[in-house]
């Protein structure tokens, strides 16, 4: 119960349906996640989430696996489960394997750990990380 | 003005003291942040916060670098500031530029903005990444 | 399954079972969402919540539509999977469209995004901003 | 002492001069955020976030003092102390009262507070609401 | 620098300094906290906050540190560095002692953890916890 | 539908299934939760965890149910539903009542609420917190 329904092609707007076929034609499959059938409601939206996973996600200074992690990553963080379901079966598309996985998992907890330690404690900044 | 004083060696516990030596040792560098310090009130939670950052941050499945990403996104996704810029310190020590980091913060806002939009609209998992 | 079983009109203890008569009243509907019945199993939560949104949530400076919008931004913001289905009905029940349900998602979707921008790169606030 | 530091007008390459530029043009200032001028530092993600802002915080569907009150409130439940301080300011700019803010943070502060009993009791969602 | 200033008595308006009156002869104290004076710029949401605290904060079924412990947390959990202070600082004075404050982020920290792990392997509930 | 399945004792690592004997045998129950039969996929993060847990949530100077307490406000804080459920579950066991259960979700509100006030009216920290 999305708050406004999966659009299927036909019930989108034509410059909606020029981002799904983007999306297809990019990422070679047929299927395009609801996320983006509900964003097709806002034509606008749509085009500039994409615009910006097309930018952001090729290979660049990182690879796309290690951008796939760090996706996983956040979206662990945010507590969003439909991203943690999408993006681990992108990641696992580009070759995450088990232990990857596992390890991915152990570096996101310990750093959460740590992150509310220094919260916690209000730890404040060593005086050498203050310069640049 | 931290919750507990960051405590000089000399003013530790020999518990404490140790674990501090062993984090001078594993990483050979003289230098401790005063994260530790401040854990060095608590030498339970100290060493178990040390032994997990030894057995986790290690080369795996992951590269070392990789899981300082991913520290960082965490970090990030945390709003810790202390963390963001010591694990930014180590992450350049183990070969992060300027363009890693620059499009490490792409990857991690793109993350935000989705995770927010699956979350804001209340997106439904597909069926497809329902099974197993 | 919620902790606590949301409770029916006659389960309830007569101080709760004023304060939803007074939502009745003041709402002029029949219907009580079940976390006021859940609330219910605590008297003194149930009145100062309901005592806070009779304060807060009338028209004043801002007008009742605004209010319902910064509520769902809020509780996309939080992840409240019961509270943005809620609000957006009670949002729609005082006029918002899908136009405006859309722009208000980008709006949140944007913040989001500076908010993650801001923290990460630990942006200095300007020192134009730091008078008063 | 943010990561990457805000970058003079002359320090920055074209492309990023050219969104700083637009940005002026486009608000008829002379000044610009120091979280632009940081983002100078990679230029595809100023040019995105710009391009983001420009698109969504014009008029349409809510006004644009609307749309600042969302993006603080956002920007609070985020704890993004840079945003709230710049946004509040353009907030001003575009007509917000004290009496404005005050309510504001009332709705805010509200949200928060149920958002937090639903998330805490683990409240489900009302049958009728699971219709669409 | 708040977004609004803190008050001195003079300077707020009667009902405003009624409630500090009572902050005072509640706590016993001459000093009130400058989070008390930047809302006094809102008296409704003084008051409301106020009467709240009152409420809440006494002793009950959880004895009053139990309860600034978990106030603590919370605190902790959402980042509030003002709080942190000013809550351990309240809860020293009712008895906490270091050893009680190091054992308390260690659960914190601990809970964060495994939050974030079953959030991260996105866990099922075990059916047992399914029932009431 | 976990990112990996809960994994039976016959089908997981004798380094695994050690800790669930563990488990068993330091709870005295045969009933072990779906959360440690997922983790054991991942042997070193199980063993980190559970150790984890053995060593903080034993008596000391806070007792275990007030741990349990704040193991549920903090997982509240960070919408765990499947940590508020089992430490809910726990914290009855250790004798947590619904009347202390509800006095938990009053402070939890309470502190939600005034931490997002501090935030977002940006109060700064008293000076008398100031020094140690």
């Amino acid at each position: 119960m999305p708050l406004l329904p999966p659009l299927a092609d036909d019930d989108m707007s034509p410059e909606a349906r020029a981002v799904l076929d983007d999306i297809r034609a990019t990422r070679r499959t047929d299927y395009v996640n609801d996320i983006w059938r509900v964003l097709a409601n806002d034509p606008r939206q749509l085009r500039l989430t994409w615009e910006n996973v097309k930018k952001v996600m090729v290979p660049g200074a990182l690879d796309p696996l290690t951008k796939e992690l760090v996706y996983i990553a956040v979206s662990v963080a945010n507590a969003c489960g439909y991203c943690i379901h999408t993006h681990t079966a992108s990641a696992r598309d580009k070759g995450m394997t088990d232990g990857m996985l596992n390890e991915l998992m152990e570096v996101v907890t310990l750093a959460t750990q740590t992150n509310r330690l220094a919260i916690g404690y209000q730890v404040e900044l060593d005086a050498r990380y203050r310069r640049r």
